[in-house]
């Protein structure tokens, strides 16, 4: 059995009920070394597979071997395995396995599909629990953009704030910067301002370490959001027109109130 | 304490341990009626209190003055409080009566941020749940747009789908059909089948009853998305260019095959 578990921000209490049965269950942990670190401190007895950024097909392939081997494998993810995680990828290596598509790296794992048995439980994004630390900034229609170019190309990038811009969707921004990327969530926000869609004061806010110590969260204008120090651990939302801030709160209405 | 709760799917293990928590520990559980039945079923000697679909303001007013009195109160919403769910009219609500605006159906509640603390606790909203029945829909950028036209005008939707398709998101849509709107999802995939950039062939996919008994998921080209009956009760993902269909999987592939 191989099973890819998000674990939300990392604690037990946002994790959900099947996960902690995963995990409690299993033979062995694979993941990201941030994450399975965050799991060794619920469950320190168990065997655990951690490899760094980069490594993530290497990682997939040797928990699907490991499930191919009789084992049960929980893979972990940050957040949701579906959103930016483990999931797609674990996916593709067990498709082209079934396939018998011949690269070097799938070839070794002939007929996954009937051999393993893939089991995705969903987990609480950084989307999510960022937001609800803010109050609702995702409470209408929103579009989530990862801003690392590690895997898309900053055109494309630029090309999703845009239209995303054009729709008046509220945005959540995964990435928004890093050591080798710092200038990524000026880089956005420019591309925002110059879109004609969106004002410098629109409401914006980002949290960070979001449900970890040190959790930290501020709610500011476009135009400042282009000079806040964001890193790896932040999320970043930028409020359709119609976002508000109210007192601590940042909330993009649906039209509750004025329906009733 | 005014507690707003994402349940998830419905069931107990799709809920994270600071949701059980609450709802384990409340005086009052409150809530739209199709979500209270379903906590209902683990808590049944709670207090509830349901209303129906469109009395989402009362409801979440009497939530506020129950606190207010001293009480432990949790609303509870379907996936997370955040996304379409009540956690936003909740601030508004908590908002407008602690500046003391002048309306007839919050002068009552005033001061109420002082006096009612409140926690949003996030769940695993639907777009979330349903991609991990399909495999992995939403591994990359995606858009979350309800077809509801109740609370928003069809043209805000019309052109959240346009942009959405000119971003080349993947696209998860909430609502896409109702007694009321049968026609909403046929409507949405000519908008996008319109646009210039979505073809006929593009892979989407639909789960209907998410972690519910009677689940069902199907993947499709938005062709045959067109024709599918959906209801209330579905949630629908229209991939991007680069989604495939790999065996029983719907995937939106990030890069890392590619990268390692």
């Amino acid at each position: 059995m191989l099973t890819i578990a998000g674990i939300g921000p990392g604690k037990r209490e946002g994790m959900t009920e099947e996960v902690l049965l995963a995990l409690a269950q299993c033979d062995c942990i694979v993941g990201y070394t941030v994450y399975t670190e965050l799991v060794r401190a619920l469950f320190p007895d168990k065997e655990y597979y951690a490899t760094p950024m980069t490594q993530e097909t290497e990682r997939c392939l040797w928990a699907i071997g490991q499930a191919r081997a009789g084992r049960d494998v929980v893979v972990v993810c940050g957040g949701d395995g579906g959103v930016y995680g483990m999931a797609g990828l674990v996916c593709e290596l067990l498709a082209s396995a079934s396939c018998g598509e011949d690269t070097a790296a799938d070839g070794e794992w002939g007929g996954l599909t009937d051999s393993v048995g893939l089991r995705i439980l969903p987990g609480v994004t950084a989307a999510l629990s960022g937001a609800a630390v803010l109050g609702a900034p995702l409470a209408h229609d929103f579009a989530v953009i990862s801003l690392s170019d590690r895997l898309t190309p900053w055109e494309c990038i630029e090309r999703r704030l845009q239209a995303a811009a054009m729709g008046d969707f509220a945005i959540c921004l995964y990435n928004p910067a890093s050591k080798g990327r710092p200038e990524h969530l000026r880089r956005a926000c420019d591309v925002l301002l110059h879109s004609g869609y969106v004002e410098a004061d629109r409401i914006c806010g980002a949290v960070r370490n979001i449900g970890r110590e040190g959790q930290e969260q501020r709610i500011m204008t476009l135009g400042e959001l282009r000079d806040h120090p964001a890193d790896m651990f932040t999320t970043v939302y930028v409020g359709s027109s119609r976002t508000l801030r109210l007192g601590k709160y940042m909330v993009t209405p649906r039209g509750y109130r004025r329906s009733s």
